[in-house]
């Protein structure tokens, strides 16, 4: 089996998150939600003060194997701010293609958020799972997360489109 | 009636803004989890990029009335990335003071929260709220929020402590 390294993305890797970006949102039935381009990733993700950072999952091919690397998973996140604890991080999509399933690259994604966390000073990050995916739930939790919704009773609520225009009065 | 003025807050609003966060938390039964203090709010709020971004509600005086201006509410954002939607904001608190609810201040706060999005070129904007809160998420869904929890069955999970320091490897 080929090994897996866990690196902070490039800008050349734009084009293999945006497919990968496509793949998740379909794996969460939502794929006709996904407006986003490879030119706004480059520019939100590469820039001076960039709106988010990504890990991304790079297949090493083993020795005597066909060259050429691969990445097949990523993590993208963004620094949040708590009024309780200050600094934290927010891992907004965490993905690994189907194929390379239980092999324990999701969770070294995540291991490696939380490495940056603490290494920028945050005490904690969080993110968010749609109830019906029981497989990342079961691997959140097993890794010591815990579902704010069940246990504390957080709903998420999100303001968009006509909605948001109305409020805004424009 | 006093009337309400929605501003942005400024560095010397931050001890207000303290007071209500932690008001804000034991509203929320959970005001032993603030470890924030005027200082970080200071800095992380108000140097050169900035983590935070605050709205302050603002009591006037009707003329005739005992002069000084009084912080009564106030809205904590700060802008997320969506790997769908490009950049957007997250509402991480909004809070009004007990005796000046039901004037309608909450959705002041909301609707320049809009505005902001929209002059910033974001497409929407989240918040959380507890599901115990039933005056808040009664007034989200009032002025057109989505429960992203309870419609599609979002959950949102959180590593901190032990938990993160043993996936980090620390």
């Amino acid at each position: 089996m080929a090994s897996v390294r866990i690196r902070e993305a490039e800008e050349g890797d734009c084009g293999n998150i945006l497919r990968l970006i496509r793949e998740l949102a379909e794996y969460e039935k939502l794929s006709d939600q996904v407006k986003i381009s490879e030119e706004a990733l480059r520019a939100d993700g590469f820039g001076e003060n960039p709106f988010f950072h990504c890990l991304v999952a790079e297949l090493l091919p083993a020795p005597g194997e066909p060259q050429g690397l691969s990445v097949v998973g990523y993590g993208l996140y963004y620094f949040i701010y708590s009024t309780w604890k200050g600094r934290n991080i927010y891992l907004e999509d965490i993905y690994v293609k189907p194929e390379y399933r239980g092999q324990g690259i999701g969770s070294k994604i995540i291991k490696k958020v939380a490495e940056v966390a603490l290494d920028k000073g945050c005490s904690q990050f969080r993110l968010a799972v749609l109830d019906w995916n029981k497989r990342a739930m079961d691997l959140y939790k097993d890794l010591g997360a815990r579902d704010l919704t069940e246990a504390e009773g957080w709903h998420s609520f999100r303001f968009e489109g006509e909605a948001m225009r109305e409020l805004a009065g424009k």
